[in-house]
């Protein structure tokens, strides 16, 4: 008889955002004329560029023709596409082969799926809080044990906080860790990792052996150049690291799903020495996957050229006036505002050591804003709040006054 | 230290169709003068209908506007798309609810990532010769044992053998098996199913409470229409069976990705009950993936309207025309041909009880002709060659004329 993997009733509850979801939900159904503003999932909301588009509809009319229909493409993505990506890279100083980016559907997928070319008994070590794809597919993987309600944590997966203390970043892992995964700038604290932070965890990961899954999906929004966008600009990465990106949020391509990995040749591993994670990850593309779209990666070419480039930075530039806005509002209401200067996201404390669900509530109740708890992202995140700035205009702004106006502190 | 999934060095070879390439790759260089005819890979060659392409455009265009611009989307796919799909099926007499159907990327990752939401110890039977990814995934997830390299199976892998005695059609497995993993029409050998050999399927794994693994990917090529399309025309296979399909041959989707899977409501899991298997590929698909591209869904859209609908026909009708003429024209060389009636592939005896790779050899080198050796997808293929039917006119006919001319039998 056909039984489940039993790691799936391991985990401890639903995706977070289903039961953001579900919670206002209930809120607009009790009010049916109260009007919502979003400030939740992490959802992009500005329209594709024109270059963008354009490229889009390029793709489509291509397929149109018998001379230039093609059908399935490299697993690994087309290879202009890759090398427009290793262009981008040589511009911060990283040099890439081609043969080392596998462009793919998405970071989610990427994230979700890195975990299974790494043995069973790994040891994984996740920021605290963090996006939950870590940990969840960890646990179907069957690497995180059991969950404990009371520290809202799994016995096997080593919990690294990132709290106020430490500017959001985390100390180096007292105990042995095989596999780290970190995301900067972060989702959710939006702090982002100076190179000199990288770098203790490039030396960690290179004395124990371990390897660092680096989600720079976010990458594109910081504005301080100093800061590392990709983790290869710390030397001795490549040695110990993967990079997952995406064009969700540089493009807008959270509907349209493009992304891309950097497994690099010199990663070495203990059992199969360097080479050995990039064909593996090849392997479990070509067996698992078809390739990204070719109509999508028409448009991801598009956003690299010069003029998607430009055209993207307007949108980037758009939410992140918005983040500073919410900053703004926030901290002139006296509360702990971080994050929002490099990243899309701010991170705030609930005020008056309210609970992340609790606060959740009662700013859905009073303010009708929607925010994602922090508790959601891991124990350390209780007594925080995510505020996305993934949002019209005239919504961010509306939601700041309302905040202002309705939001009893 | 970081240590690999050991199962991936269990894996016997690189994927069939590196395989091929690199061989083909190989006689090109050495022969750059040569015209080469594949006939190999099943991809579709045939541009896109002008409702499709319309459709693509008008879903780009909606995301060019700030008013009709959408970002994630369900991680089942759109309503809309679910509700024509559950349309087709009603015209074939299978209800399905909405939440019964899982949009996805592909009937590749679908059929790849599907034993994931399943015990690492069930056993798994696959039809031989079969589509490589069913057996490569469950020797990925560890549940195939080692590989014998004299008998080309894996030790714990149970083969049904499909071969000329049975019509290319396995009988029931005499010992219990967990996962059955069936495609009708059949990659590679182009039988089809009738609804008593799936009844007799269904019987077997309700009394084994196995699951049935339904790969339905070339139904759009069943012309007898008292052939089964769905295995949910078949009495209690809502019960035992999950169906994967796809618009990568309808549609001409091989590069543009998107097919569905089915796991009802009905589908009952010993540990777990009805329902339970729904739940976990729900799970699996919200943790790992973020949905089918909405500019790709809107070209599906109109492949299912009924405008795209006939035109999709017209492509269908196409490559059969090219099936049933290397049909005939094997056939007058007096070879043993099967399929290519009701399924886009033909299945060959390779003459002279040659080996599947030589003669694949000797039909490249000597007709430059590319084909896929049948031994590639099984123990069982050996001594069999596939030929698909995807391809221009011209080529087929060019391939045709040349095995004619130039194979010496």
């Amino acid at each position: 008889m056909a039984t489940i993997n039993p790691n799936y009733d391991k985990l401890a509850a639903g995706y977070l955002f289903p039961e953001v979801a579900r919670r206002v939900g209930v809120f607009a159904e009790k009010h049916p004329g109260a009007k919502i503003l979003r400030l939740g999932i992490g959802d992009t909301t500005e329209p594709l560029t024109p270059a963008v588009v354009a490229g889009l509809h390029a793709g489509v009319d291509r397929l149109a023709s018998r001379e230039s229909y093609t059908g399935y493409g490299d697993y690994e993505g087309d290879p202009p596409m890759r090398e427009a990506l290793a262009r981008i890279y040589a511009q911060r100083g990283v040099e890439l082969g081609l043969d080392e980016i596998f462009v793919s559907d998405g970071a989610k997928p990427d994230s979700g799926n890195i975990q299974s070319i790494f043995a069973a008994d790994n040891v994984v070590a996740v920021q605290d809080p963090a996006y939950p794809v870590y940990v969840d597919t960890n646990v179907i993987a069957g690497r995180a044990g059991r969950f404990d309600p009371v520290t809202q944590q799994y016995d096997r997966i080593v919990y690294m906080p990132c709290t106020a203390q430490n500017g959001f970043f985390p100390e180096l892992p007292t105990q042995h860790v095989d596999i780290v995964y970190l995301c900067s700038p972060n989702n959710p604290t939006g702090a982002v990792a100076t190179k000199e932070q990288l770098s203790g965890f490039v030396r960690y990961a290179r004395e124990h052996r371990a390897v660092v899954i680096f989600d720079a999906a976010y990458s594109a929004f910081i504005r301080d150049d100093a800061l590392p966008r990709s983790i290869y600009e710390v030397e001795g990465a490549k040695q110990c690291a993967i990079e997952i990106n995406s064009f969700s949020k540089i493009a807008g391509f959270t509907g349209v799903r493009l992304g891309w990995a950097v497994v690099p040749q010199a990663l070495e591993i203990e059992d199969g020495g360097a080479g050995k994670l990039n064909q593996l990850w090849r392997r479990r593309q070509s067996t698992f996957f078809n390739g990204a779209s070719n109509v999508v990666q028409a448009g991801g070419m598009a956003a690299l050229s010069e003029q998607g480039l430009a055209e993207c930075q307007g949108l980037i530039d758009y939410y992140m006036r918005n983040a500073a806005i919410i900053r703004t509002a926030l901290e002139e209401l006296g509360l702990d505002v971080y994050g929002g200067d490099n990243a899309p996201y701010v991170w705030m404390k609930a005020p008056n050591g309210m609970k992340s669900w609790d606060f959740f509530d009662k700013l859905l109740t009073e303010a009708h804003v929607v925010g994602t708890p922090g508790a959601g992202f891991g124990p350390s995140g209780e007594g925080y709040f995510r505020l996305s700035s993934f949002g019209h205009r005239e919504s961010i702004e509306q939601a700041v006054v309302s905040i202002r106006e309705n939001l009893r502190l």
